[in-house]
């Protein structure tokens, strides 16, 4: 038994937008441990997309449609599948009721075009859409075979799929078998140096453990196959816990963790505040501190100095080393953060201080070096050179430098708790 | 004649990762004119990429593969279709070679499995990987059916595309009529009020006008099919003028543009700098202006007063006007971008106070209630209140006030520059 996925729509085969959907249809089917062996997108075409039908409906059990639901003339999926299993359309009043009701919520009345999204193929269930007008049908049109249909916009997708499709889908007996993944973050290691560290877990079943690396960091995900949830976390745990002994502190968090948000509670934790002071990162690292709810309560703000003059007037970092050492330094790194630490009254600052390219490099300052200062109100104060490489991107340099700068935060929190309890 | 897009890769079928690839291959197709109805993804599993070559060899005559290209055992591509097509491999000296010097620039030997990389069919050209070890096929097994291979890796596949089969398509005497669009950009008005005074250009051929909505603003399409791209710029350009005439100040660019950097070419224009203040958006303001290299010309950098009393301290918000009005509030955004024009020197202060939420929020200041203050080195201070809704996410809101706060700047900058020149 194997489910496929069918995206219906020309904006996909014309690349206006990602297939988004497809990513989150197959993610569900590995979590319910439904196999799925094919995807495939076809355009606004009859005869397309019944020869996809065809296909599809040959090798799989269950197909999964998105698109082509909506109310205007190019909507087809619906039609098409009734065409092509012989099965005659009929207007489903309640669908009418539904689409009544919720223009006139929105101050709007239906339109003739509307009445089109009521005719289903006779014997065909509706999957509700409570949020949109256009309704998806779960249908067996065959013996062995299971159609489920979807809007094309994600979010009446998903709302509908986790709602319908998956109590659905549980009911006939499929996905009862769960696959339940956790995903280990790490930063400051390699994923090839993280691989050869654990590589004896590599190789294990049930749960399994798979490296993966995008946007700088590298990740483990546990995956465990199981009759239930509960089931799962228990197979994952202690894995998740020899793999955290493996990594020590380069395992900065699991799951939905971000570096900013495990600083903020390391920060909480700790009773401590923060203050930054940027230069080449012009406000990001601020940013992703913020993205956090509440984060104001150990966050105070801090000091974008992007101009030299901003260095010396808000953070009082000397005009002589700005000089002699030039902005891009460790003594001009840490003076930015001591700096933004005394002038917001902070218990910790944070900066940094680079080249993003792509010009301003030179042989012994290249596009991609990067200081990192932190001080602490005891009067600690550090920094450290990164050299992010002359072959990245500007953004990539930036989005690397604020990463990094938490990182070293988050490790001298560590540090510090540590020796606190120690 | 049409293309096909198939992709390879298991880890596309557990949704790991987000197809950009046959999105980024679907505009290229659409740009070059080269019809395109079926895309499939498909795992690593030889019999099932045999079956996708099946179907996709009797439909299409053109067939680009991504993925399953590297040296691991699970990249089965190249040797799958050979497979398929009853052509033996043989190894390639030349790639041996390619991959040896590779890896000698970056201090790595040759291992065994890059050798299984050097086998090709026989028959095949070499479609050059001038970025990593994976070398992609040109290939006509049959009369009427061309292969082409692109590595999984994003980067790798889009130079391969550009550098060697656009050049390889075109001598062919495909794409030779290609699609040129040029997109305009708005801000400041909804797409239905867009689309309504542009309708008459909606229902126009070559080029059409087409509007799109997404991460807040507002496009246009103008797509020409000709001959050349100069002679599909000839067609667009007058469309584009009566689009601009029509739109007025809501249209801000075209293309590349960001309302960062024509906000950048503004200030440059008239020779004024900027600081900014931010409260809820935490330092996203200033890093989408320092997304722009050489933005230090005209950005100077700002505060990011979090905390209550980094606005008072740093940019001489009056303690009053905090406990009377609030910090979300006109005049203290007004003070904000007063203040930190004042500490930084520039001709320029934009300022953003709000309630990004989900917290925070009450019956009078609800959470998306946002105030943006500008203030100008002759005096002139004036804010501008926004409500993004509740509904809205923590990192929309957040998105919308600092792509607001930086529309309402341009839209001064105009206003200036006209009276300057009036």
């Amino acid at each position: 038994m194997s489910a496929e996925i069918i995206c219906v729509g020309t904006e996909l085969l014309l690349g206006d937008i990602l297939n988004s959907n497809a990513q989150f249809l197959a993610q569900q089917l590995a979590q319910l441990g439904i196999p799925h062996y094919y995807q495939s997108v076809v355009g606004d075409n009859p005869a397309r997309i019944q020869q996809t039908v065809a296909i599809a409906s040959e090798r799989s059990q269950i197909l999964i449609f998105t698109g082509g639901l909506g109310p205007t003339p190019d909507d087809l999926t619906i039609a098409t599948l009734a065409d092509f299993f012989g099965v005659p359309l009929a207007e489903r009043p309640e669908i009418i009721e539904d689409i009544t009701r919720k223009y006139a919520q929105r101050g709007r009345e239906m339109t003739a075009n509307n009445r089109k999204q009521a005719l289903l193929p006779v014997g065909a269930e509706i999957l509700t859409n409570s949020v949109g007008s256009a309704p998806g049908i779960i249908w067996q049109p065959r013996p062995n075979l299971t159609i489920l249909t979807f809007p094309g916009v994600p979010t009446e997708m998903k709302q509908m799929w986790q709602e319908v499709a998956v109590p659905y889908l549980k009911s006939q007996g499929w996905g009862q078998q769960l696959i339940h993944s956790r995903t280990l973050r790490f930063w400051g290691i390699t994923e090839s140096a993280l691989a050869e560290k654990v590589a004896p877990f590599l190789d294990r079943q049930n749960p399994t453990v798979a490296p993966y690396a995008n946007n700088g960091e590298v990740k483990l995900r546990v995956s465990a196959r199981a009759a239930s949830e509960a089931e799962a976390t228990a197979l994952i745990a202690p894995v998740e816990h020899q793999l955290k002994q493996i990594a020590g502190a380069d395992c900065y968090g699991a799951d939905e963790d971000t570096l900013a948000s495990v600083v903020g509670r390391a920060l909480l934790a700790s009773k401590a505040t923060l203050a930054v002071a940027e230069s080449c990162t012009g406000g990001g690292l601020g940013q992703m501190l913020t993205v956090t709810p509440g984060s104001s309560v150990y966050f105070w703000g801090g000091v974008i100095s992007y101009d030299n003059s901003v260095k010396v007037e808000l953070l009082n970092v000397h005009p002589d080393d700005l000089a002699q050492q030039g902005a891009v330094s460790a003594i001009v790194a840490e003076q930015m953060a001591a700096g933004v630490r005394d002038r917001l009254g902070t218990t910790w600052g944070l900066s940094i201080t680079g080249i993003a390219g792509p010009d301003g490099g030179s042989d012994s300052k290249p596009v991609g070096l990067v200081y990192i200062g932190l001080a602490h109100t005891n009067g600690y104060v550090t920094s450290y050179e990164h050299r992010f490489g002359e072959l990245r991107s500007r953004n990539w340099i930036r989005h690397l430098s604020a990463c990094t700068a938490l990182d070293h935060l988050r490790r001298q929190l560590i540090l510090s708790t540590s020796r606190a309890t120690g």
